[in-house]
């Protein structure tokens, strides 16, 4: 099977008009995607996306076009049989990487591309992208990884025996998993945009659907968010609360404004700062301990990652789908979170990640953890009626999906509708 | 003075015809600028650029066309009264940071369209970049500054003293340099793409030229590396020799390498290992002291910059003008290197960026730094001929600028002829 042609679409959802969505430095976010579909001389297409929320979108679609040279006319079987070769020809391109290197618009870039080939291997092999992963022997995963820049947190040989470890009850695991599902927690019911009436009504409604754990959007004034804050840890009763920043504070502002907002026992302080802060990270945890720190989803590659974990500077490392490149980026960052014992509570939310971010976490507890302890993953419940296999949350739990694929093909209708500028609703929305 | 139109220009150079740019990790770079012109309802433009090695150079221009609408219909005096908010309002737009933030192609494209605002402000000043920086108080330098995520390591206050002490003898510095210039160093006699005759030859043209630094590319065959400072060393007598790897190394590779090339007694080895690598630049000081560690061009911010001197993690700061977001982000990083006592050795060499960073040079040691110890500014000889006002070396040093504004503007007839892919010199390239 040879990959013939690659076609870029921009896809945006007017969620500003809602404001569902909205946090302290995103405040009218408009859902979006650039999203691209490689096609090929047999009967399947790879598709991919990578998440944006508005203007800017057309950029990262100009980045996959540049890409595009590399991936056309390779085969499935060839780009497969050596991924590293293949994701080091994308992300180290004599050229192109002086763009980044590694990081923001091309990284977002390459994700989507990538993705869109591990979908269409999951396809080929007729099976969901967890199960392409989980059936890999460990030696043929690490194959996947590009260690340049890790090799001194990780190693390939460590990797293949943190794998190895985990090989036994792996079918266990599984059927666990189809069962009971993957535990959810909701970021639904507080956005900041909303207000404390709304707030309260919907904390209620997610417990009363099965969830445990309730994020809440902080930031913007400590003592409108002590204020909310009050009122949904009344509504929570034993459930877990946990707060995201947002990345709105520097370092001393984090520490105060958690001092102000740890009475409300949160399980986690979200983004507090800048993504790109390593050593302020650090500081913050060492201060408001025993609140643990998450970052992740503006993460720009493995290389930081591995400096959060060598700094001891997060307790939960929320992997982001298509914001590092791709599949194989992503199993780089989960293999280190196992070595260095940081739980992964992966990031979803934007249009298109609770479908994809369901692979990995069930990979992670099948193959890599094998734990659920102190491991959720995000779920906020729209847009995915634009999936031709959406992510599903049954009582408080993401179903183990079980299409062929990385669950991330829209329906045809909704490119076309949602297309910007021209589509119906954007050409509507735009006069 | 009212900004009316933003224009994007795709400019290339086939430098890789000859290898001169080439190193360890960008074998074939043709060296390229996204250029944008603001357009006024005066009789001037303001000209920026982007640097870029070739392929892409059309996404950072798609980058630039996405910050448009953040600029025009903005009065000149509107932006430069309040700098700081202007900056914030492109680094953060609500919708468009989610691409970076502050990082990659959207970074370079806020440094593009930041610098074209200082050329324009400094062309209606009627005076060269240097000066107008010059001859701002320290509290006027200090409001154009954005010190979100900086503040645990230099707040304004600390800026403003830092830049007052430095008050005293600015005349005389200025004078100083109008006289004597600015010591340059060049890279353009040890590409990685030349063979050792012609880097024999190229030295010793430099040393008679009046240099007495020299930087060679080093990093994909340490005995062949060896092979070739051997030549170099014993061509330049009691001169400076630098290395320069270009991020080929992981951490422990590095030190290994060095262990090796140290023998040569170079000032310093440059991007050891990837910029996003705080911590391991950090472990690579220590490792291989007392060779200096110098990194830069591909910080992507201030905030990775304050953790490489919180870090202790390097000897020279080598800021790049159109890397970070542009002059207001640089004035940021030249103070935090003031503050940790680091000394500043601008990035330079690419398209355009000798004709940038030599008023960067000018304003460090008139009013930052007051100090020449160990500083010394890139300096690659070709490209210049397309600069209206082309930066100039004599004598191995850059002589100080006289045009007004940023010496970026670039000959009609050369963005033209080199327009990516309709120009003329493509147009006969790519048949």
């Amino acid at each position: 099977m040879r990959i013939t042609d690659l076609t870029v679409h921009d896809v945006r959802f007017p969620t500003s008009a809602t404001r569902a969505g909205s946090d302290a430095m995103h405040t009218n976010p408009d859902y979006s995607a650039a999203y691209v579909v490689l096609e090929t001389d047999a009967d399947l297409a790879g598709h991919g996306l990578a998440f944006t929320i508005g203007r800017g979108t057309e950029v990262v679609g100009a980045g996959i076009r540049a890409l595009a040279p590399l991936v056309i006319g390779r085969s499935l079987e060839g780009v497969t049989g050596d991924m590293r070769s293949f994701w080091r020809s994308l992300t180290s391109d004599d050229q192109l990487r002086w763009l980044g290197p590694e990081k923001g618009v091309m990284q977002m870039a390459t994700a989507a591309v990538v993705n869109a080939v591990w979908d269409l291997w999951a396809k080929s092999a007729g099976v969901p992208l967890w199960r392409l992963l989980a059936d890999l022997s460990p030696e043929e995963l690490v194959s996947t990884i590009d260690f340049r820049y890790i090799e001194d947190a990780l190693d390939p040989d460590e990797a293949v025996d943190l794998l190895r470890v985990a090989v036994p009850g792996r079918d266990d695991r599984v059927r666990e998993l189809i069962e009971h599902g993957y535990p959810a927690y909701t970021t639904s019911a507080a956005w900041l945009g909303y207000d404390d009436a709304q707030v309260d009504m919907l904390v209620r409604e997610a417990l009363a659907e099965g969830f445990r754990h309730v994020k809440m959007k902080v930031g913007v004034d400590t003592a409108a968010d002590a204020r909310r804050a009050e009122t949904i840890h009344a509504a929570l009763g034993g459930a877990s609360l946990m707060m995201d920043a947002n990345q709105v504070w520097g370092v001393d502002e984090a520490i105060s404004a958690m001092a102000e907002l740890g009475r409300f026992d949160p399980w986690w302080i979200e983004e507090p700062t800048s993504p790109d802060d390593v050593l302020g990270h650090a500081r913050i945890r060492e201060a408001v301990a025993p609140i643990a720190v998450a970052t992740g989803e503006h993460v720009q590659n493995r290389i930081v990652f591995k400096q959060l974990f060598q700094a001891d500077a997060i307790d939960v490392c929320q992997i982001d789908a298509c914001r590092v490149g791709g599949v194989n980026e992503v199993l780089a960052i989960m293999l280190m979170a196992a070595k260095f014992g940081v739980p992964v509570c992966p990031h979803a939310g934007g249009v298109g990640l609770c479908e994809y971010v369901q692979h990995l976490a069930v990979f992670d507890y099948v193959a890599v953890s094998t734990s659920l302890e102190g491991r959720v993953v995000e779920w906020v419940d729209h847009l995915h009626e634009h999936f031709v296999h959406p992510a599903r949350v049954s009582n408080g739990r993401y179903l183990v999906p079980t299409a062929p694929g990385y669950s991330i093909e829209m329906h045809p209708a909704s490119l076309e509708e949602y297309a910007y500028p021209a589509g119906p609703v954007w050409d509507g929305l735009l006069r």
